[in-house]
């Protein structure tokens, strides 16, 4: 059986079943990546171009990597160096590159919905890797797979994403896949930087995180941009991390099997200090392993690939 | 049959029966990118280098994609990120690369002369990827390839070149090209972007677009760099745009069957309108998709590749 | 029989019999550089990343080309684009590297100890690519190798290294292997580039090139950075230039066989003439091709190759 759709552009259109079949999918990608040959040849001589408009290390390397283990041939640009400068529009950038007979594009870009506009321009599958405050789903993705990996079962879980639910495509994303698998969802954060109106897509709000985190499964913790103090949205760093920093104190009061995730780069000491980082329940560098994992699964489903059926597991 | 030159430096160069076999050869290399599976081995093990001392995309990942599909190995070097910036010479930077074992160097440098400099100063094969305003050869043999696809033939044909002649390395690579083909080429422009006695090299000169248009086969509208504007060569863009974009009212005086080219970056609304760069007559699209075909023949001949005679075809 | 360093920090830590090890396994990689087809599938499946925080063109392309070489994957990651910019922490950068399940990191970092503190927090081979003023042990290997290919032997050898010795991670990588190795080093420059006490570490200090040129069977010329000008450790560069730049007079009272080398990227003019630079006794390109084996006999040992053993020579 193939995947349906022809890209992968946010988490809020996607069904449940859609979702749960990519991720049985990266669940046969895992091994791969720790045989002594991390490499499959299942998208050999397919050209992926990774178009990134902002800077971003993790997201792209992960990209740059899940594409060579499948044995495509990949291509990076990064916005500083391309014609954007030269004042060419974004739709034009990426038909000339799909001129060049590619494959898939991976784009991310600060505007919300870019690559929603590149899917409609191109006939080659597009590949959101973060577009505005939008979503992120292919970080989404990780984050739900590397949650089934290490609880089980989504159904019925609490996740508590804390933080700046109001700039963040990570929130945004993973609202969208954790309550369409059966998770309930609870942001927390100062009321600044939540979008008013926010319980209309299916999520509890709290103010404070204390209450919270007793009640959670999976506790998520955002980054906190620190450029956005200049912004007004909270009084100070040292405030922020004093309510909303997640720290052994406020962790003391949580369930004793929670795991703590967080999308990176970490600001250590600001939204979470390094003793929970770095602790026993966290499954920061697992989300990153997987997201390797997860990122194989989209581009070899929107390649034609075969899906893994839950039976063969 | 080889390919005699050792380098690709311009077209003033190439004798007609040169230029014709490696439009022929990129003949062959089409068809490879409309492949699933778009790799050939012919390059396997070798390894080229991309020198670019000027920003570039499309001529960029053109050469990279080329250079993949052929199974070469390949490595980019950003100006900006190179030892340039240590006060290195062009000819050490040159020959270190080349002493690391490569096989091929494609070069860009804001210096007319710079890839003829260093494919006397290196052993390996030098591909000029676009030297100042001197030429930008791979652009026009991709124009010329494209204008024989689309036309059928290049003998008898009248080219118009239209727009910033003196600073344009691609218009001076397709003069040469195109009047070497047998075709008629008339430059147009304001005067300050002309350069005085260009007739010389076997082209006519025309100040006025409305009067030319009518007479041509091809069209070849030139992208009109914004930072000559406060160097005094035109006086406004609304004013280069009145006399020489390209729009629907001038194309109306157009015979029915030209072909409209571009080399990139597009100035939507300034030398060319959307409905004419998107229109039936552009082949602006298809001018990025030869030119990975033509990047290929020129690739694989200079290493060594044997030539596609016309009759296989 | 294995090389039994998990990674490669400096050569201050190594024993005469590891460094010969690795150059013995480099010699029977040059031939591969020599081929037509210059790969061997030794690293197929295996991924290099190449982390660097400092501006690197050979260094980082020999690295690369020594990784595709050998058919590794290799992902390349400045540090300008890199979540460095984004405040996070170096230790937490190269975790989520790994966490990509990569196979080996190649750092540069502008801080002395950066890679050993990362090949402490991580499970990957690490290898220095240059490390602040500390090592720069890869340059020291090829140095060593070019040395002993061109005079056959380095025990009793007269080494001569000249110029801005307190700021350089090649002189330092250079004393430590070239002494244990059996040569006699002399340390060259003014005083206000040579460290104080540096006779500790086993090495003879000169104010007096012309002095110490005739005694000398291998000259090094060290690059002068000039942005040290600024810093007053010397008055001028035409002053460096008369007491420390290598000359045709200077070299006029040199043994006839010295060999000169330089790491590059050259001051031509400053520390050493064209004519020397380009003349006879360099070996200067010598030091770049042999390069790419001994980087590549480094990456095959620390991926677990086999040493290749002095009698199979």
């Amino acid at each position: 059986m193939k995947f349906e759709r022809s890209d992968l552009l946010g988490l809020e259109d996607l069904t449940r079943e859609e979702i749960e079949s990519i991720l049985t999918t990266a669940g046969s990608f895992v091994e791969i990546s720790e045989r002594p040959i991390k490499k499959v040849p299942v998208m050999r001589g397919l050209t992926v171009v990774n178009l990134f408009f902002e800077p971003s290390t993790r997201t792209r390397t992960s990209f740059e990597l899940a594409e060579k283990r499948l044995s495509a041939d990949t291509v990076s640009i990064a916005a500083s160096t391309s014609s954007a400068v030269k004042g060419e529009t974004l739709k034009d950038t990426a038909k000339n590159i799909e001129a060049m007979g590619i494959d898939m594009l991976v784009v991310r870009h600060s505007a919300s919905g870019a690559p929603h506009f590149l899917a409609k321009a191109l006939d080659c599958p597009v590949i959101n890797a973060g577009d505005g405050a939008h979503e992120h789903p292919t970080q989404a993705l990780l984050d739900l797979f590397t949650a089934r990996q290490k609880v089980g079962r989504l159904d019925g879980l609490r996740v508590g994403i804390v933080g700046d639910i109001l700039h963040s495509r990570v929130a945004r994303s993973n609202i969208w896949g954790f309550t369409r698998l059966g998770a309930k969802v609870v942001v927390c954060g100062p009321p600044t930087l939540i979008p008013p109106g926010i319980e209309s897509i299916g999520v509890t709000v709290s103010y404070d995180l204390n209450e919270v985190i007793p009640t959670l499964d999976i506790l998520m913790v955002l980054r906190i941009q620190t450029e956005r103090l200049t912004q007004c949205f909270f009084p100070s760093l040292r405030e922020y991390s004093e309510f909303f920093g997640v720290d052994r104190k406020k962790m003391s009061r949580a369930k004793k099997d929670v795991i703590v995730m967080h999308p990176g780069p970490l600001n250590r000491g600001v939204e979470i200090t390094p003793e929970i980082a770095d602790g026993p329940n966290s499954v920061i560098l697992d989300q990153v392993k997987y997201g390797l994992a997860v990122r194989m699964a989209v581009l070899y489903l929107l390649s034609g690939g075969e899906l893994t059926s839950e039976d063969s597991h």
